[in-house]
């Protein structure tokens, strides 16, 4: 089924260890559709500038991700500059220029408001309420934030939480969110909010799903999916909308939703975000084959599974 | 089959969010040992104090513990007084009072000699070795350390490592060790320094063990095991040791040392680890049957497998 995510398409220059980039097509909009498009039709709403060419259009358009959500407007596509040291968990930011993402006001195409599966990445979460709402029909809604409207929007960001289904977000952003240090009883918290489930990111250690008791026909307990040991992170962005994309894209293609299925979509979720940090910018996640992660799936059950 | 344990009986002052102890049982040979009981017969060499009562030994041996091996000394036991907030993976320590531990020598009863299975706790490397050398034909060696032996007496440490079968580390221990902030590039590198296996443990997030090619008849694929999400988590001091514990105890119990026991053995780590920090000091270790490990080794199981 179609996926419709709403986020940012922008340009990043990047640092690590492993060398530099100058400007790369990234976002999360950009990295959730690339990893999504695996398991199903993405469709992306978004602000590009006059930077974006078709030439990167194409490279979503390859992947099978339809564009023509994303709006066109005169200036430059929103840029990050920013560097990772040897702790791949910490960027330093160098520069932010929003430019034509500050007005950014989602419009959705007539024929994407049936859209079942439905993921908000992080952005305003007043954007996010507003984009909600036009989507009636969606089967599924997962969202992310940051600690910018964590501390900055929390009001409306919990109005926002009410009518999402699954939170996608990383520790420092859980403990933020709930006021609380310890990750389960954050995760407590944080369904109280409203999401049917929540999904914590640990970066390197995996990430963990809490139900709400009930919710999709499972019971409170928790699920736990590794990442990869990986000796070499190229470039960590992108990799927890990378994770999404695997995770939603996942389920997108799954005729029911159940413990089950969400517990493979957690897996999947780990295996695209390892792919994404191998490569600078989104590069990796252009050029797989499904054989590609489906041996990678089955890495990640050999890593953790008892015979 | 036997383990005998080499490291610390001591006594611990411990304040956390859920309230404080003055004086309670602990020590890494008290917390490995009793982890360890519900797989096999543990046996200690440590030193205690005139303040180690018959009654500390008793809640030893009615875990079928043999304490033959701990000397009594003039003087008061090695006593830690410390304090965790929030944060549960952060000790602040307030006192530190070696006693009759700084003098500490062990001695190996004759009938231990033959021990098939040996822990040598966080103790000098040089002691370590000197155990070591006299345990000849065990079967497996499993050895732990700290930030203090790491920096202070490397070259012994190392050394000591060339005969070790398995080292057990936390995640900052394993940086500095290797002197590398990439976990699995740092688990390459202590690999390179002798041990045949590597197990990181990441406290809540579970641990990772890491093979030598070849080695157990297993290949270089790690294996990751879970932490319980635990929302209250009374006191941690001594998790690490019960892990090892546990992990040692399975494998003690076990006809074979290959992949598959290893895997086990660091469920029934994550096990231990999980009962220890639900009570303060060793408490909760004294009370379990074999039935409440089975049941929490079920839960682990149901956390990170797929159907």
């Amino acid at each position: 089924m179609a996926i419709l995510a709403v986020g940012s398409v922008a340009f990043d220059a990047i640092k690590t260890p492993y060398g530099k980039v100058d400007k790369v097509l990234g976002g999360s909009a950009t990295y959730f559709s690339l990893a999504a498009s695996y398991f199903t039709q993405p469709r992306i709403v978004a602000v590009v500038g006059q930077d974006f060419t078709p030439e990167h259009e194409d490279l979503l358009k390859r992947r099978g991700i339809c564009t023509k959500g994303i709006e066109h407007a005169a200036g430059q596509s929103f840029f990050w500059s920013g560097e990772y040291g040897e702790n791949v968990n910490e960027a330093k930011t160098h520069r932010t220029d929003l430019n034509v993402f500050e007005n950014f006001n989602p419009r959705i195409p007539e024929d994407y408001l049936g859209s079942e599966f439905l993921f908000l990445a992080n952005i305003d979460p007043v954007l996010q309420a507003k984009v909600r709402r036009q989507i009636t029909g969606a089967r599924l809604v997962g969202g992310d934030t940051m600690n910018f409207w964590i501390n900055g929007k929390q009001q409306e960001l919990k109005e926002t939480l009410k009518t999402i289904d699954v939170l996608l977000i990383n520790d420092g952003e859980a403990r933020a969110l709930a006021g609380e240090s310890s990750l389960p009883r954050a995760a407590r918290q944080v369904l109280a909010m409203g999401p049917k489930a929540l999904v914590i990111k640990h970066g390197e250690y995996g990430a963990t799903m809490f139900f709400r008791d009930g919710m999709f026909g499972t019971d409170r307990q928790a699920f736990r999916a590794p990442a990869l040991p990986i000796e070499d992170v190229v470039d960590p962005t992108g990799a927890g909308d990378s994770f999404a994309g695997g995770f939603m894209g996942y389920l997108a293609s799954q005729d029911e939703l159940n413990r089950e299925t969400f517990k493979r979509a957690m897996f999947y979720g780990g295996v695209m975000g390892s792919f994404a940090v191998e490569r600078f910018g989104p590069e990796r996640l252009t050029q797989l084959t499904r054989a590609d992660i489906d041996a990678r799936f089955q890495r990640l059950r050999e890593l953790t599974h008892l015979d």
